[in-house]
């Protein structure tokens, strides 16, 4: 099992202490790779793919055609985020939200330049079986939608893949059932993640009730312990997410999109009942492991007290008779010994009575 | 005790990720035996009931008699789902919900088509005792009630009865009434199951009352908390559909039924109800047998102490005068052996005061 | 102590499983007795009592007077309940509310025929000081109140005496405040059932603090809990009936009435509070026995500990000289026996002190 | 330490069960010592203080000055309660709750006759360090206020003081505003009896800290927690009373006072974060002094263990040199005897060894 | 590890009871330096800074610049604080909260003289590692702001230097963004100290899981829970006094200034949600802990058991024919000695099958 690093629980927002608000620092993990930039464009008929180099090149696509999908990998460098602003008039404090990739899941509305924003976790398991959190951004405002992501993961590719072969509804509608789709793939995501832990859960139920204890166990519930309280981390402010987007009375999703988006809330109520479950069930194993450990201290020390008491008497007879006293009568009868042997028989099965009737053994 | 597959409670959502919204998945175990749909219409006056092939075949029923009732048994053909579309322009996303057999209960209005469908759990025990959990789904409409279950179970038989023999109100009222009685019997159902899980929780009680303990009831008792969270992951949210159900404004339900609406969210608060003192019976459980495992680890310890105290001080006095100094002058008085196991008996006397003073015997 | 039945928490509901909603089943324990229905008419100046063979008698009397109390004692005939529908136009839904004796508590008001119906439990400690729990029904409509009980307590006999001998206001006013009273008499009695457990708690908390242990008190405590567990079941949601009846707009209550429902609702609150204190009481009971057995194990160990580690080494040193080797010098020694017994006894000390230094002793 | 008597915490309104509504009974310890009335008038220029016989005489004050005070002091005659009716108007059912010692801190207004009254517990601690409760009502009307108290406390006496000598801004002010201070008053006591609470938190902390334990800690930390629930029960409910209080529509508190109430209220809720504090601090104790029980026995343990796994090998193998048989060759051996000690030497050696790995020692 | 006073969570606010409501009384320790008053006023254009020695030098300069920032540093000479009730008509209740250092944190406006004032702890840890609290109190007005701190602390440091530089919004902005920077500034801060508190949790958690078990650990691990508790105190209201901000109706703030109130109340619903995963992970290592114990005692029970139960058994047997009878025919054998040694070898080895098969070995 591989344990998660605290660190990912709680990534270092401090470090922009002291700064102005608005300022554009990347909190993550430094590295140099390039940042990618996905154009999409398409309708009803036909969809085109490019590679970007400024976000600025975007500006001969919008609108041109039906839906326009900006899709950027990689937050290392601020500029290329910088570049949102002057492009769509995404807010600096958004675009601050975005780099900051400890935020808690939340969605934001500008009605002054007419755009929403929401802040997600992408929660997967890699091929380490290790607990994977990056952030992901989406931008919806009229006619196109901008994502942005820490690493470029396979979150989206489904989504790809059915604008550039037409299936479902996704050509057919516009840029809110995008951000849709979008959306409820990452919760989608959320299923699998929520599958695989509940996984675990049930390898270490199973051996509890095979009551195949072994000292690690003890270790391994902590670890549980630690990446549901991960998992719940990203997950549980989801809801809230969903519920204000149902809510909100916006021009930026058609009306045709509510139901979609009851869908999507739905699903996020869902998880929270997920983990609710979740969180019950590892409360009754830690219960039921910590009652087990009792119980087994119960029979070690039977075993034990047994094992004393039947004992512990017979030597002290034996012990007197091996005493070196000039008169001790018995020690010249004729038949001691064996009369003593019986004794000692006889107390040991009165012991062994006495602990039948209090169900010992 | 038959055990609950954990798979159970956490069904595979997740196997339809990656799929466009709306897509019809069944994600049950799949079989191949036909889906059965039976057809009732009935008015005061006369019934009809009919198996139909199609789903279209209903279009010549529909409207003719006061109300219509299309009972589905089966999901594995989504073909069949699919036709609902069609002919009672049931909204894709709503059949992807009465597909996805893990959905949480839920109520849905659709004010467009003007139809109303709630999501349920069936809830039973089969003849192996094993709790079974099966998903039913009920679309209210102008004139019809479709209902769609995974199994063909009894949950609906007693209300065909009744509509055969015009037994109580079903015969005289309209489709809301129907519909009242359809989800009235489910939740009757689970009262059904509340006690059959109340039976276990006192026999379970019995057995800790008598004291008949033994090494299983841990495990007895962790599973009577898994089989609570099966039940309350089915039952508790069913108090807000009934919620949102008699809040509803809506032209489908009468407003004499009102009063049927209010009896069953009453019901509903009820099981609620049963539900928290099962689990604070559960709660008091646990921590009873934990408190008396300790108690009975109380009581061999104290076992133990007394035999161990009282002998290995007389066993270290009869050891001396086992040693073999060539001067020892009590090794030659003519009456040292009786007068020291007077002493050694004076000894025990007085550690068995010691013990009864302090309550211990 | 008595126990409480299991049984009596969770009534048998189930029994009604697959009948239509409306019908009126008794789910009580069945007898034979004869139902009694006692009339009392009252004004200002007069009052008249009879007893009822038939609930339509009523008609003859209703109106006549000021305030007209049909108080009907014995659920086991059904065809009396059901004459209620016929001569006060109640509802069969609100009749099945009635009879169904494991009913929580509810308020619901009929507009269309004006009446509004409280139903709540009696809760009271019988002559073997077991906790008893009735139903109790209170019907208000214009000019008249009908009260339905299973048995026959004492719970309205001092109204009965107040209206007989004209005490306190309940001559002078409406039906409204025959209503009143009779719900204020119930929550009266809840407070003497409050402060005969509470005498139960204070009992159990003076066994704890003069530490007078013995091991039925786990049981007792777990007796407590459940004892808890069935006044908190009748209890907790009398706030919500009583709130509801304040905020209640009708023309059943006079103004006037408005300050006697505050005080109502100031009583109902108030057994909310002292129930949350016992509960707090008796978790912190639970605690203090669970650390009072590990406490009492640390000083059992104690004992065992000390002995032990006293004896066993010098078990072990008189078993060296208690040893048949030819060739040990010491044995020979003239002051062999005396040192060695003075070497033991220094042994013994410095354990001792050891374990004084350790606080243990 | 003292021990709080449950009875204080659950006083007998039992003991008005079966009287009518509005009833004047007096709950409380009787007694036979007069009941004090101190009336006050005063405005900006002067102040008249006079101790009155019937409270009819107030009628003599009532409207001369700005404000009239009249302070009574006992409850045991319910005739002088009684008074308050006739003189000020007073709805007999508020006067049942001021006689009522043991009703929850409440607020009620009463629009026809313009009063308002608050019920609150005046909370300090004795001579004795015996936390003592006692229950004062103050009643606001059109140029007056009535304060009624069980007993004569000091609560009101700085109050007193300030009027008398002109000190702050009462007597400037209205009735209003006296009410308030007096309120204020009563919860700035609060404070003090949490500060000294805190102070008992402190020591037990101390103790627990410098790891003076005893067995008597159990015992005290219980007492804590009983302490706890008591003043829980009495400041608690004070947030509700003071928010009711800032959100009142009256013509009684002018508009000037509004910021004085803000202040009272922010009171409540700081006492209610302190309440929260202690609960957890409690709690966290609660926890520590039992897993230092555990970690406590773990040490008894491992002294006994170590020496009972060294000395009992060792005890057996002398006791192997101890039999008296015939053919034991090792016995003639010359060195058999020294070769033997620093055999046992060794195997006590490899004992201790094995546990300093286990880092046992 | 430096443990926190108990007495910096409850301070003694109870030191002021008696005195009339809006006494400026200061609460903390008393200390003689000088009060620091920083004036500081700018425009885009121009920043004068003047240290003053009245706080009424001020109106010279208020309203000649676009902003006036008066920085008070010191709480002991309640005169200072007195000026700002004539300077800024800043009410008499309004002060004391000011100077009452163990204010909880809360928001109040000020219609009638339009201003709002925000109380708030500034939280760090000082060079001994010790967590330190302290009041700070922010007035904005008309074209100022005004700072109330205890300690010359370097939380506004930031601040001051962005106004001198230029850096930023600040100088183009008006006294409302002024107010937003520095609460977000204490906010930030906020994010070090639960940084720092969560390195302490992982290092403790890294102990736990490495099992360098100590016995100061239980110790360590109430030292943290204290300190959450004092964090939470400070952190937990401050969520409250944003979303208070938020909603505010007031012409303090412009419409443009917003979207930093909803940045400032993000950050307080996140130091919240941080604070929940700190909860959540100490009760984790409490829980993980306790189990420990548990399991540890089960290792060292094992043990003692083991070796008790095979040499006991032994030592009876090598006692027997230690016995001094006459007729022990045994005794005589040639080979009696070697093979009840082997007889014994067999006895453990059969015990040692015994334990092997229990899995205790």
């Amino acid at each position: 099992m591989v344990r998660i690093k605290l660190k990912s629980i709680f990534k270092r927002r401090a470090a922009k202490t002291g700064l102005p608000p608005g300022s554009l620092v990347y909190v993550g993990t430094p590295n140099n790779e390039p940042v990618q930039m996905l154009l999409m464009e398409y309708n009803l008929d036909a969809v085109r793919e490019a590679m970007l180099q400024q976000v600025s090149e975007i500006k001969n696509a919008l609108g041109k055609t039906q839906v326009t999908w900006l899709s950027i990998v990689g937050l290392q460098r601020t500029d290329v985020i910088k570049q949102l602003e002057e492009t769509f008039q995404v807010h600096a404090m958004a675009l601050e939200d975005i780099l900051n990739t400890d935020h808690r899941p939340k969605l934001e509305t500008n009605t002054e330049n007419n755009y929403l924003y929401v802040v997600l976790k992408n929660l997967y398991y890699n091929d380490l079986k290790e607990l994977q959190l990056e952030q992901v951004s989406l931008i919806l405002g009229t006619g196109y939608v901008v994502t942005v992501q820490e690493k470029a993961g396979t979150a989206f590719e489904n989504i790809r893949l059915r604008v550039r072969n037409g299936h479902g509804r996704v050509r057919k509608m516009k840029e809110d059932y995008l951000f849709y789709a979008l959306l409820d793939s990452i919760l989608d995501s959320y299923f699998v993640v929520l599958d695989k832990f509940n996984d675990k859960l049930e390898r270490f139920e199973e051996q509890l009730i095979e009551r195949q204890y072994d000292p690690d166990m003890l270790q391994h519930l902590y670890d549980l312990q630690r990446e549901y309280l991960l998992i719940r981390k990203a997950l549980w402010p989801v809801r809230d997410v969903t519920y204000t987007l149902l809510r909100l009375e916006t021009t930026l999703a058609a009306k045709g999109i509510q139901i979609y988006l009851k869908d999507l809330h739905d699903s996020a109520v869902q998880t929270a009942d997920v983990l609710e479950t979740c969180r019950d069930m590892l409360a009754n194993m830690v219960n039921h492991y910590h009652s087990h450990l009792t119980q087994h201290m119960n029979a070690v020390m039977k075993v034990l007290t047994i094992i004393t008491t039947i004992f512990i008497p017979l030597s002290f007879v034996v012990g007197v008779y091996g005493m070196n006293f000039k008169h001790m009568p018995e020690l010249e009868w004729q038949f001691a010994y064996p009369m003593l042997m019986l004794l000692l028989l006889a107390i040991a099965l009165a012991m062994l009575v006495f602990f039948r009737r209090r169900r010992w053994i």
